[in-house]
């Protein structure tokens, strides 16, 4: 190969760094965890977890890795996001006030007031997002959701847009990107808007699956560039320290 | 943990306090009962008896445990309510004498006439459901239903909006609240508009399936933030003194 | 108890007074007949025998309880419903001579040239409804239907507060009513719109199940507040004499 | 009963005077045939037969009773028809230059350039048809079809209004009607619109059932105010002399 | 019969001539052929070979029977229809330079930058195959496809009007024409906007079925004004020279 | 034949010649490649692997075939491209500082600032494309993704004038095109709107269909003008050198 040798290597840096969620079992999924500095979209059902996961996502970050991490929610308000946090495992809240651990809560509903405004509003959360991450070198975000983000947008082409744009800010920001959207009841569908898992590099989906009276959670991972990933559908529990994955049983076994 | 014990000790509380239904049987279910200042959703299609389980919501608190509660519905009128409320148990009029039971029946249907002041309306009705709350120190609120009280919004965005914004402030005004849906007849969706379930800290659904000719009644609790939850669906009966349910039973044996 | 008697008689009378139906075999369906006072959807896709049970439920009422009665039709004129009437049995011409049975035959169609004052039509309509059920002293009403009734009101929302406006009114002066819906053919909805069943207080349902080359008609009581109802769906049979419901019989024996 | 006996005597002719449809078979499943001055939707889908039916009604009207007899398509010119009637029977077109058939053949396409005048035109469709009905004491009318005929209007409730309209003019004109409607491949509607059958008398509907690589037709005469009719679906064919329909023989024999 | 023998006659040969498709095996599924004069549905999904059926209709029609005939595309370039026709047999571009097949070729796309004139395109498109045929004396048509046509119409109605319009005039110019429509994929449509089928004399429909890994090809004349066809689904194959009917064999043998 | 030789010879030239994709296994089930000059749609739900067929499409060209070749992306950046195509094989930045290898990279969430000029920003992406190709002689282009060329038009009529516009536009260059289309999760559609397989000349369709706990991967070619294709759907697989296609594998095997 002719080109610099500083460029190719930039590129396996680049292509091979692996951002490990440490959610038990979901990094062997993902052969090793998450590619650095991708969007990944993280879907599920009412119930299915997937809050629990992107907190998990995000204090593994700062706990474990040292790795400076922002969660953004619009349904929350900060301090009520932080004892949430808090019943994952402990020193959370040392965290944020160290420094490591970022938190935006701007609860949807408190724009009620500005509806005419919408745009405005929208575009103030991504800069107040980008700017967050600029300022203090975040490396991982987990966004919940966006659908609340998008949800004051007209149409699937304004929505699509918006979150191609923040994926492309983060992404050239170098960040590790958890977005969240939530699926219909009993569908199997990959997002909310059918259009979401086309903006992201990632999508990782959540299933709740009937049988008989019990809801079977299930979980696989759907598309994941650049990642020889498992390509089955796994069982998941979620417990009171978080989500685990259980990358090795088998899920209808009998159908 | 470095952060003061009394907000530790704050958290603790908050998270922990239950507060009972005394549904037979749904606080089991719950692993206690409900998490005091969270939203519940509680869905289900007609006949299904979701009436009947927020009275008892609202009356058990208010004779049992003393706690202020209030009972809003859009449909019927408030003498109305009485008279079924006291089918369900005696001494509820004494409640609602004694200032332990309040009951705003606002049926939308008087709202017609103001048809193009609509936001006004469900911002009135909004402002005096938070007034009541806050003037007398309610606990346990029950609305019945926010489809109606959310149906004169154009929108689902405007939906979500209004019903996220009275969410917060129940919520900081430390009320538990039950939020009642009406469902599709024969869907097995969560909610009328897909969205409300999102919007809420847990989510109780009830179904009612036929087989042959019989229409079986199940309930699950779907979502519940913090608590451990039974995960299955339950049956259950609506009898003359209100719901029952028997979270030993099995239904769908043989699916 | 402390509040008064007088209240609680009353409050027991309004409960506990039932009306008959004398449609052979609903009654037992009902556990005695209907509520007074209630305002009953009975929904039921074409040639369920809607329109015979309403017409039974005035004539039966009119004729074996004396009571006034009014039979609302937005399809047929006047004379062509008496004439249908008497099909079912003889006097009915007699009824209406003597001021028991009342009828409002105005055609649907007759409103044709005024299709720009819709909202006025459909005012007029109501008022001359409350009207004669208020100058008449009207214990039972059929409206045959809410579909047809409210077809000229754009949305679903005015649909239902029209809908709950009227149901309102004759709750208010006392007349147990009689709603009818039409559902579409092969679906098992509750009403046509999907909201005629949260506006009123009871749901009697009609099927036309297809099995091989027959459609076997079914009949359900879906929700009846205050009542202890059956909670089967039955079989039944419509007949030169109007329709026998059969609610010892079996339907869907093998499914 | 007191009310006079000519009344009495002109009701019961009314109601009784049955008007063959001579189409074999099918007056069996009517019990006699059809009932004198009512409207009658027959409804199927593309290649049932419709037309052939509707042909046979009127051209056996005008040979067989002597009575007068319009046939209103909006598909076709008056030669076409009267050229595909011929292969029916022979002496059509005598029938026609005798004044005892008559044929409106007003191809909804030679409307095109008058886009902008629909509700003109349609009014004077249905204008043409009432005069000719009016001035010729037509007896039998069959439209082929009512689609067409309300296809330019824009609301389902305009066209309902619009076919009520018909309806009530051709019944007081006392004219027995077969009005046309085509349903939508391999559904088993009731008609194109799904309203359609909450307007006319009675609904006989065609189906074209598809087993295997066959396409069985059936049909089944769903609703038939004041007829004890058949009520299961019965087997037909299309021959060379029009549509005959098997009262006896079982269809779907094994489902 | 007491009308003119010539008028009989004429009658006699315009609805017994018959048009030959040559299209192995589907003219012995018409029963000898189409009729002349009349507009037929060829509908199918992507792939099921409407357009190579319609190149030979023409191309027959031409060649075989030396009737003068019209290749409409919105698709393609003249040369380019040209030259796919030659792969089916040989002299076709003779017949072209003969002046005994006619092709236009109208690509949709050229007209992009006319768009706010559609109406103008529209007809200008449907008078150029109007004139063709008028100055040419074209006895078959086939357009490929209608959808495209009529594509650029707004509403239903616009798209039926011109196509009826469009038929209208070809009948009565004599000409047998094939018009494609194309359905939707793994759907059992009859027509892509489920309107032309009622616009048409017959109807001919491909399918597409799915077993396992294959896709059967299957073809039924669900429609056929005047004759007595085969009304069951008969196999078909696509191969390097065309479309070849198997009228005997069975499709769907165990279903 | 009496046309000029050097026509004929054009055209056998023009039909005859292949384009291979030399994608392992594909070739094969085209017969040999694609035809020169033609547009292939190449559809898939997403994870499907279509944009890394379409990389190994002009990769290949460039690479194996000295044929000059172009990949627009509206989803990632140029720089990003390169990088994901050096994954498959080795000397891809070679081949676009030689410039064999053109590549666009024009993120359409860059445009989200002009969103009130969309015409003439999809007009100058077009136009771009055809410069490159026109300047270059490019001969094999590969467009990810249509659905985002065309997502900024309106209504499915403009999408497709324009995407048949461009397809003519590349056709009448000389180029073969492979457009990708995003269908929905868990469709077998061909498309996304439903009517891009209609502009094409051939499709090529891309499923995952779950079974148990496993999402299976078939590709199907489901028409290809002018090419004996095979016609069953085949297993293939992504590995981390490109799709490998299996055209002698069953699938679906007991299905």
């Amino acid at each position: 190969m002719n080109f610099g040798k500083e460029i190719k290597d930039a590129v396996e840096t680049r292509v091979s760094r692996r951002v490990k969620t440490s959610i038990e079992g979901l990094d062997k999924m993902l052969n090793g965890g998450l590619l650095a500095g991708r969007n990944i979209l993280l879907s599920g059902p009412c119930g299915s977890g997937k809050t629990t996961m992107a907190m998990q996502f995000v204090c593994n970050g700062a706990m474990q890795y040292n790795e400076k991490s922002l969660y953004v929610t619009l349904e929350e308000k900060k301090e009520k996001i932080i004892n949430d946090m808090e019943k994952l495992g402990i020193g959370i809240r040392n965290e944020v006030n160290n420094g490591r651990l970022f938190i935006i809560g701007c609860p949807i509903a408190s724009l009620n007031s500005y509806m005419h405004k919408v745009d405005a509003n929208i575009d103030n959360i991504i800069k107040e997002i980008e700017e967050v991450v600029r300022q203090n070198g975040i490396k991982r975000v987990a966004i919940d959701s966006i659908n609340l983000l998008t949800m004051l947008l007209q149409t699937d082409e304004e929505k699509r847009l918006a979150l191609a744009s923040l994926c492309n800010t983060l992404s050239s920001l170098g960040c590790t990107s958890l977005l969240l959207s939530e699926t219909k009841e009993h569908s199997m569908d990959l997002s909310r808007y059918g259009m979401e898992e086309f903006v992201v590099d990632g999508v990782i989906v959540l299933y709740l699956v009937r049988q008989g009276q019990r809801f079977i959670p299930g979980i696989v991972v759907r598309k994941m560039r650049g990642i020889n990933h498992d390509k089955e559908i796994r069982y998941y529990r979620i417990t009171d320290k978080g989500v685990t994955v259980y990358p090795e049983e088998t899920l209808f076994a009998n159908i």
